[in-house]
């Protein structure tokens, strides 16, 4: 512990929860926990933590509070009893959920004198702590300076913007992006290793890549704004062309298609539309009009 | 010109051949380049190449011959004829195709005295002469190393194996990795655009995510070479939970969600085949067993 580090308390310490007490015990911030089960308190304690015995004592223990419960129904099922507490604090809820949710707690903190940051855990449990790790903050941009120094015991903050729900936009689009990028690589892992090729031989090369793959979102990401998508690099009629040999090359080694197939129906789509001498990046005219080319 | 770089031929000048012939020069190389309609060899040849008036005469010119044309097709309309000439030579093809085509390729060349090495571009053609840009390779390893250093001129040369139907193989597989994640971005780029926030904002932040989610490649990779996923970081039924999250706030913005339905469903099959608990490197195996959980 350390007397100008700032005192913190968190609520929920599931396996999210402890480990942002952790950190911010790592970094000498005085912290109160408290969780539904307390028998979770206890490797806390043991570290410094200061156990409370009830969500209420915890939140008046400090001015800032950290939430980082199930959902939005568990975060309502503590707080709600217990509102009044809560003036004159700072609610800083990593809880996921929607944006709706996320606007209508700041609401309600706010209707109980407290200031409130929503934010989204951009890694897992082992990776809080580390600054190459994102936690994405919206809400008052004053509010998220304030509290910015403590904020970076858990990771890299990053304040998005005032609207509170949109740290959980964000997140939302940045998990749909790692599932469609886990699945194309599973995908890929499969037909390679379907010529015996190990998934440990192929990552590295896919990885790296990926790096190639980001530097075609940084030329596209202007594109979209503007709403002209120049094909000089490659065309969608080039790409749904190529994507026919990644197809029968996953089919004769019995791999499903599913993921592929969908993708090339929505470059059809693009295509349809009028988009065949685009970049791939006017696929997104049809992600935006679903009836669009169909 | 530079008497102690290798000469080298190329044989296709579309706008990837053009690339590559250009790369050649710049790092020294003498070139002889040759297209099937000659007026594409005309600023290569202001560049120094010489063109040939046949693709037998550019062959003759040098000990290294790069194809590079739209697809087999192509390749063998040009080569068959003239097959005989290729006695003695290198002949490295880096025209697109499948590994069943290029596997085909190394034999005819064999037949006919010639070393063979199939390849894949992993960039475009402003990409090519870059060290940060992917070439892949398959073929024998000594046929490799010989050319390594004049194959270097057009970006960083990766050797994956003998098989020449790797590189090919490979290619496909990392497309498919691509066209996934460039999907997936698109599709939270609409998303978070349908609350305003501008492409050129979400994309920095996307491409740090994809850091954090190579991450998860890394760790994934030797489970699915052990065939064992431990959950311990997030399992398939959290994912399944939380992409409920990015389908509902999709939906309330009229974005299409096919691709995450189609993740959600992997995600579900995962599960019913027994992979709740497990990570999400345990959505091969229903990729690798399209019945399995269906
Ligand atoms: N784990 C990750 O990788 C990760 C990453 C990013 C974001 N998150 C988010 O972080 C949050 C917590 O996740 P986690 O991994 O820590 O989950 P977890 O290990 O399952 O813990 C859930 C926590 O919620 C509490 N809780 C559930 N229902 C409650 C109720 N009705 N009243 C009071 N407390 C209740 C639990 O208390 P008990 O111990 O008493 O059950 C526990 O503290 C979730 O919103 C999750 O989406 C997690
Ligand atoms: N462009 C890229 O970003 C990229 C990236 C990776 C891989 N590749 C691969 O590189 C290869 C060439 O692509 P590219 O972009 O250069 O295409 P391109 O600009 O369309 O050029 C096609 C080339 O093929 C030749 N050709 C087509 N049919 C022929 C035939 N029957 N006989 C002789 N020559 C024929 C064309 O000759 P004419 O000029 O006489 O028509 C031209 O030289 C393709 O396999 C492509 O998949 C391209």
């Amino acid at each position: 512990m350390n007397r100008d580090r700032q005192a913190v308390s968190v609520l929920g310490l599931g396996s999210m929860g402890s480990a942002l007490a952790a950190a911010l015990l790592d970094r000498g911030h005085p912290a109160t926990v408290w969780n539904r089960s307390a028998d979770k308190a206890r490797p806390l304690a043991d570290r410094g933590a200061r156990p409370a015995a009830t969500a209420e004592e915890a939140i008046v223990a400090s001015p800032l509070v950290i939430a980082c419960v199930l959902d939005y129904d568990a975060l309502h099922a503590v707080l709600d009893p217990i509102a009044g507490s809560l003036a004159g604090k700072t609610l800083v809820n990593l809880t996921s959920g929607s944006p709706e949710q996320a606007r209508e707690a700041a609401a309600w903190a706010r209707s109980h004198g407290a200031d409130y940051l929503d934010g989204a855990i951009m890694t897992t449990p082992p990776g809080v702590g580390s600054a190459d790790m994102m936690f994405l903050y919206s809400g008052e941009q004053a509010v998220f300076e304030a509290h910015r120094p403590t904020l970076a015991a858990l990771g890299d903050p990053l304040h998005l913007g005032t609207d509170p729900g949109l740290a959980s936009l964000y997140d939302a689009a940045l998990l749909g992006l790692m599932w469609a990028t886990m699945t194309g690589w599973l995908h890929g892992t499969a037909l390679v290793g379907a010529e015996k090729t190990p998934a440990t031989a192929f990552t590295p090369v896919a990885i790296r890549w990926l790096t190639a793959v980001a530097g075609f979102l940084t030329t596209y990401a202007p594109q979209v704004d503007a709403g002209r998508y120049p094909g000089d690099d490659a065309t969608v009629d080039v790409q749904i062309a190529a994507i026919g040999h990644l197809i029968h090359a996953a089919a004769a080694r019995g791999i499903d298609n599913a993921l592929p197939e969908l993708l090339k129906s929505a470059m059809e789509r693009a295509s349809s539309a009028g988009h065949g001498s685009d970049s791939y990046a006017s696929v997104i005219e049809v992600l935006r009009n679903p009836s669009d080319g169909a």
